[in-house]
């Protein structure tokens, strides 16, 4: 019998949880496979984990169609399910400890039709999830965005912390931030975006910006409803409300941001393209 | 009695642990005070590890001149103690869990003259330390930088991991590194620069770079040696070893690398000021 979805979420994230331990930061977990269907090189513990994730499925024998970075699109009628089983493959490969698992589940094949999600951290098993219109939770406690603090506007990148996703950035992209970097007392970039994006969600970050056009809808789609249902928003690089296809290669930037407020203020400070 | 340099040290760095339990991430920790010496807003966790650190030497009647962030410079006779009881006061404040303190003894007045060192981390207790000559260790087992990859030049920056502070950066240095961030394909920012360090002694990081000039020679004094001790090296922007005065107001450039070859090729990718 399937179970409530987000019951399915949780149990398949402590799953991948569990399997992955002794992967993260080991030469065992660090082996190099073939190419995953998102263009990158495989590692064990990106197998190991994504199999975890097949085996929850199986025992309950529920086959939504599954949107995955290694496994690709496997075909399914139960929805769909997008996963990234290791979020932040380099930084275990390294021992870091910024390692997640990101799992959403989607009545449609859009961004906006998420409709549960959950992101476990694989370091000390900190559980985020997420579901429509029902808030987000850490842990099983509902977590809120930052509030905005009464600073004047000269002083509007005082106190916050801004999350931002450089690796491979194209220098125009650097141009067009060099104005919001420049005044920010507090860049952070931790390596695993989901992650990110869940601090965000809990009022560890105040934004996390990723203009590089390089990120998969795979690596976002979970967190987009922890951050939404934590009364954070999510901006594509027009201002529109970020929405886009599910699918493993789709790519896209995106701002996410606590409120309009702060979005618009970074925006009139982030140059054109 | 005085203890043994390095025994101090450690001892001084898991009472500042102890003390500041419950202080992490905690609207009592976040409260603020009077400007530090080193021109920050202090808030409670930095003033509660400080006065651990006092209470540790008051303890053993040791009077080293201290060179600190709040307290600024206090008169002693046995050598001299930089002392960063809160390295990543932001992160502390919002419960992000990055966060050190950082200490650092020394013979003489300028960096090249620490003798010992010892960094915790006030998240998970992690202590590393090092000896001048006598090797650098995280929780008592010996560390080393990473070791280079056999990748050839063209692809020096796809398997490597760097460190960077972009807070508050001018756009003229950010434009210096233009060619770094773009050609690198993993950046990271954690936010305590001492720890980040640490993780580059531990082979975590394969470079740590900061060309803000902002930099004050109590945050890098400790991990120093933390850095060398594990066979990496530390330069300043001229290319010549890193060196220093060792007083709360020296601000510094550096970039501390697992080795000298990649501190070459980095510097070859870094354009002039």
């Amino acid at each position: 019998m399937v179970p409530d979805i987000t019951a399915l979420l949780k149990e398949t994230c402590y799953r991948v949880f569990k399997r992955t331990r002794g992967l993260v930061g080991t030469e065992l977990g660090n082996e190099r496979f073939e190419v995953g269907a998102g263009g990158d090189i495989s590692r064990k513990i990106d197998l190991v984990a994504e199999a975890a994730v097949f085996e929850v499925l199986d025992e309950y024998n529920f086959r939504p169609t599954i949107i995955a970075e290694e496994a690709g699109i496997v075909d399914g009628h139960d929805g769909y399910m997008v996963v990234d089983a290791v979020d932040g493959t380099t930084n275990a490969s390294r021992d870091i400890p910024f390692v997640c698992c990101s799992l959403a589940f989607s009545s449609g094949v859009t961004l906006s039709s998420v409709e549960a999600a959950a992101v476990i951290d694989l370091t000390n098993r900190d559980l985020y999830h997420a579901k429509y219109r029902m808030g987000s939770y850490k842990n099983d406690r509902a977590i809120r965005v930052s509030t905005s603090t009464p600073n004047s506007e000269s002083h509007e990148f005082d106190d916050i912390i801004i999350g931002l996703n450089l690796s491979s950035v194209d220098p125009s992209s650097i141009m067009k931030l060099l104005k919001v970097v420049s005044k920010s007392k507090h860049i952070r970039q931790f390596g695993a975006n989901a992650l990110e994006l869940c601090y965000l969600a809990s009022g560890l970050l105040d934004a996390y910006i990723d203009l590089r056009g390089k990120i998969r809808i795979t690596d976002v789609a979970a967190a987009y409803l922890v951050v939404k249902e934590a009364g954070g928003k999510l901006y594509a690089t027009n201002g529109s409300e970020l929405d886009s296809t599910l699918t493993s290669s789709e790519r896209i930037s995106f701002l996410a941001v606590r409120d309009e407020r702060l979005f618009t203020h970074l925006a009139s400070n982030i140059g054109s393209p």
